[in-house]
């Protein structure tokens, strides 16, 4: 690890300090001010729920409150008897933007990390309104870092529960593509640095329990590995 | 006005400058980290949609990148055909918390403003989730200030959209009242100095034009007003 002097925009420097990974803790990459998910996004995913593909991107938003590390447990929360995982390829905004073409998407772009977009799927249905099945503390896992060369257009995702495959898809199968959700999140709301979208879900979203480890792997970047407790 | 020398949190020290408030710009009181909002939570209300008011608070999210102060425009973005005010009382969090009790939410509580929770009717119906319907720029304004010394039970609330008034009611009609709320929520997610919940919204909402102005009054509070225009 080289140690950053201040933050990842622009040209970070670097203080000249180097750590072995495996004596550091690995925070969350980033504290968003939002994130932005996208529901829907992988028409295999959208038939597992009985769900149409929503003709434009359908958003919602997790709290800031929300974000965690890797390697920081997911809570259950009691109000909820089913919490699921959902491995997402996440994007992290470099610059204050609005309204951006998609084709100029790519320098509103830092870089890349991944996403657990944790969900209370009973609390979902029962609800309407994802706000509290989506925004408990500990629901939006983040990492392990942002990967700022990469072309995300078509990189594997897996996701695995306690070294299960659950999750097996590429990001080229998302039915709104990343520029295209730059352009459309970017026309609602101004997207300030470190903002994250959550480009959506693949098939294969599944339950956790008490004392499991869910890991989502996507290619070029890394694993995200959080374990699974009871609150 | 009473200039304040940091942040209106714990115990305010002002710098002991005074402006007379013809000459100022008031800005939103507080720029928070989240925006709740509670859907349907005025009986009369939800019933001009038709539909029921849930058993537990339905509750979404606003980004903060949405609020705006007073006489700032609200900004009619093209994509929608029918933007509405709703008129509600905006409880300011104070200090971080997380599981408060309902007996203990005054402590939690910094203050109370007037909020606009601006919504796309037409997205709003069509999207399913509101992340896009109530997320635009400008369809958060707050203001015009944080009163501290307040019983918010049972306020007059009055909407007027040049001068008519539209929504005319009392916070004691609230269903789910604002200790519940701030269990609620902050059973949910921690809450932070300067998070605002929106209480929801009475009954006589409806869609402002461009060239329009909307004005909230809240009694003890006082009156926030905005103009509207088409972005």
């Amino acid at each position: 690890m080289l140690e950053i002097a201040d933050h990842p925009f622009g040209n970070p420097t670097f203080t000249g300090r180097r750590w072995p990974l495996a004596d550091v803790r690995v925070l969350a990459p980033i504290l968003p001010s939002k994130v932005v998910a996208v529901g829907r996004n992988y028409a295999a995913h959208a038939q597992e729920f009985g769900n149409e593909v929503p003709k434009e991107p359908m958003i919602f938003l997790k709290p800031s409150t929300s974000v965690i590390g890797p390697n920081v447990a997911i809570k259950r929360p009691r109000a909820s008897s089913q919490v699921d995982f959902e491995g997402e390829l996440a994007v992290v905004i470099g610059q204050p933007v609005r309204n951006v073409p998609a084709a100029r998407a790519g320098a509103a772009i830092l870089g890349y990390t991944v996403g657990n977009d944790v969900s209370a799927r009973d609390l979902q249905r029962s609800d309407g309104q994802w706000g509290r099945a989506k925004g408990f503390d500990t629901f939006c896992p983040l990492g392990p870092w942002i990967e700022t060369s990469l072309d995300a257009s078509d990189l594997a995702l897996r996701s695995e529960v306690d070294g299960e495959v659950k999750q097996d898809a590429r990001t080229s199968a998302l039915v709104h593509k990343i520029p295209e959700l730059v352009e459309f999140v970017s026309g609602v709301m101004t997207l300030l640095p470190g903002d994250v979208i959550l480009t959506g879900t693949p098939e294969g979203v599944g339950p956790v329990e008490n004392g499991q480890q869910v890991s989502i792997t996507i290619e070029g970047i890394g694993t995200l590995t959080n374990p699974v407790q009871d609150a």
